[in-house]
C-alpha cells in the first residue's frame, strides 16, 4: 500500500496545475462502441498542452520545485513527451531547464523542446549515458531532477486526467473499467490510485505492447522484470517500471493485457478514420486491448486514457 | 439577390435536422493563431455525422421529401461525402436510396454508402454518365433527385454550420471574416447567406485550390467559367458552381482566394500535427488561405469551416 500519494496530494495537484492545462474533452464514437460491444469514453489528452498528458506531471512537480525554491534549474532525460513537458513547465515558472536527449532523437522533438527555451544536452542513446548526462547537469547547475515517472509528484499529476474523466463522464462506480497504457507506469499508477480513492468499484487495467512486455511480467512476479524483446511501434512505452510504480500497480491494478503491433496499428488507424483525431501509437494500445479482449468488456462502461497525439507524420505505420 | 433561401428557411432547417446531427465543437489553436497573426475559430464539421458537413444539407432535403411524400425513393450522383450524406439521411427516414457512383470510386466510399443500406449504381466516371444514371433511376423507381449543391434545401442545410459558429463563438459582428472552401458552392453560398442575415458586418471569403479554380473566375466574370486546369489534392472541390450558387456568391461573398497544392498539403499537415485532428485536403484549403494571405487577416477574429475529415489513410499526401 502506497501511503505517500494521498487523495489529498492528487486533488491538490489538480488545483495547482489547473490554470496551466486544458480540461481536455471526452469523446465517444458509435462505430467503435459497436465494434467493442461496450460504451467507451475517451479522455483526449492528445489535446492537452504539449500534445500529451505528461504536461500534468511535469507541471505538478516543477510548480512545487519553484514554489519551495528547491533548486536553481530543472533537468531530466527523455527523448519523448516528458522532455517537452519539463521544458514547458520550466518556462511557466521561469526556471532554466536542461534536457538530456539521445543524439538520435527526432529533430522535431528537439525543436519542440528548444521552442520552450530549454537547453538540450545531447548524449549517446543508452540509459547509462542519459543518467550520466543528468548527473553532470546537476553537478554543474544545481538543477533538480524531475524523473519521467519515478517521482510521487509526477505520478500525482498524471492522476489528474482520471479525476476529470470521472467528474465529466462517470459518477462514483459508473465506470466498470478504466484502461491506460503502461510504459514506466506513471500514468497507470496515478490512474489506479485516484480510481481506488474516488471510484473503488471501477477496475483499472494496464495495456502494454507485446514488444515491450516487461510490466505484465513484473506485475505477475512482483519483481522488476525485463521485456522478452524490445520492438514496438508504441515507442512511448519502451521504458520499464520502477519499484515505486510497480508497488502501486500491484496494489491497485486488476490486470495488464498485451497486444501485438499489428493490432496497435489497426486500432490507431481505426481511431484516426472514425473519430477524426490524431492519437499516437502508445494511446492506440489501450484501444487495441478493448477490441482484442472484447469478451472481457462486453456491455461495460469503459474509460480509456488517450495519452497523446504526437506523431511523426513522415513516418506513419500505414 | 436570392429571395428563396430566407433566414426563416435556414433556421427551420436547423430545427429540422438538429435531432440527427452533432452540434460540432469549435476548436482554437495558439500555434496556428501565432502563425496567422489572427484569432481563429475552427468549426469542426470533420466530427459531424458521416465525417462531413454534407449530412446537414442531405438531411434538410430528405426530411422534407419524406414529410411531404414527394417521392418513393431518393437518388443522387456523387463519389464523395454527399453520397454518404444521402444514404445516411434516407436511412433515417426509411426511404430507399439509389446512389450513382463512378466505377472507379474508392471501395471504402462504396462500402460506407452500402453500410447505410443504400443501393449503388455504378457508371462510367464522366459527368454525362452520372447524370444519365440518375435519370434512369428516376424513371425506374420514381426517386427524387437530391443534388449535392444545386438545391435550395441543401444550401439551407449547409448554412446551419455557420449558425452554430456564430452562436457558439461570435455574437453579431464579432467575427471579421469567415472562410469556407468552394467546390460546387453549396457550403459557401449557404454560409454567405446566413452570415448576411445574422452578422452582416462579417465578410465571407471563399477558398479554392489553384487546380480547380473555376469559382474565382466565375465570381469575377459573372458567368459559369471553366477551371484553367483540374488537378488538386482537394478532390472534394473539383466541381463547378451552378447558376444558383454563383448568384448567391456574387451577392454575398467578398472575395475568392486561391492556394496551390503544396500550400494545401502543408496546411493539412500543420493542423494534423498541432491540432491533433484529421481534416481532409478540401478543409485545409481555407487554412492555407489564412496563412498565405496573412496580411489580409492580421489582427482579425476569423472563423473557418472545417468541412470534413474523410481521408484515405492509405494515400496520404505526406
Amino acid at each position: 500500500m502506497n501511503n505517500k500519494i494521498t487523495l489529498n496530494a492528487i486533488t491538490q495537484a489538480h488545483e495547482r496545475i489547473r490554470p496551466y492545462i486544458h480540461r481536455t474533452p471526452i469523446f465517444t464514437n458509435q462505430t467503435i462502441n459497436d465494434l467493442a460491444g461496450a460504451s467507451i469514453f475517451f479522455k483526449c489528452e492528445n489535446f492537452q498542452k504539449i500534445g500529451a498528458f505528461k504536461a500534468r506531471g511535469g507541471l505538478n512537480a516543477i510548480l512545487q520545485v519553484a514554489a519551495n525554491k528547491e533548486g536553481k534549474a530543472i533537468t531530466t532525460h527523455s527523448s519523448g513527451n516528458h522532455a517537452q513537458a519539463v521544458a514547458f513547465a520550466a518556462a511557466i515558472v521561469g526556471m532554466p531547464a536542461y534536457i538530456v536527449m539521445p543524439r538520435n532523437a527526432p529533430q522535431v522533438k528537439k525543436d519542440a523542446v528548444k521552442g520552450y527555451g530549454a537547453e538540450i544536452i545531447e548524449c549517446e542513446p543508452t540509459l547509462a549515458a542519459r543518467e550520466n548526462g543528468v548527473l553532470e547537469v546537476i553537478e554543474r547547475t544545481g538543477a533538480v531532477l524531475v524523473h519521467p515517472f519515478d517521482n510521487d509528484r509526477v505520478i500525482a499529476g498524471q492522476a489528474t486526467a482520471a479525476i476529470e474523466l470521472l467528474e465529466d463522464a462517470g459518477y462514483n462506480g459508473s465506470f466498470n473499467t478504466i484502461l491506460a497504457p503502461v510504459g514506466g507506469g506513471g500514468m497507470l499508477s496515478g490512474t489506479a490510485l485516484i480510481v481506488h480513492y474516488l471510484s473503488p468499484k471501477t477496475r483499472v487495467i494496464g495495456c502494454e505492447p507485446e514488444g515491450a512486455a516487461d510490466a505484465v511480467l513484473s506485475f505477475k512476479s512482483g519483481n522488476i522484470e525485463k521485456a522478452p524483446f524490445l520492438k514496438t511501434v508504441a515507442d512511448g512505452l519502451l521504458t520499464s517500471l520502477s519499484e515505486r510504480t510497480l508497488a502501486i500497480i500491484r496494489d491497485h491494478v486488476s490486470d495488464i493485457l498485451t497486444v501485438a503491433d499489428d493490432e496497435i496499428i489497426a486500432a490507431m488507424r481505426l481511431v484516426w478514420e472514425r473519430m477524426k483525431i490524431i492519437i499516437e501509437p502508445s494511446s492506440a494500445v489501450a484501444v487495441a486491448v478493448v477490441l482484442k479482449y472484447r469478451h472481457l468488456f462486453a456491455g461495460q462502461k469503459i474509460g480509456i486514457i488517450i495519452t497523446g497525439g504526437n506523431v511523426d507524420m513522415g513516418k506513419l505505420p500505414f
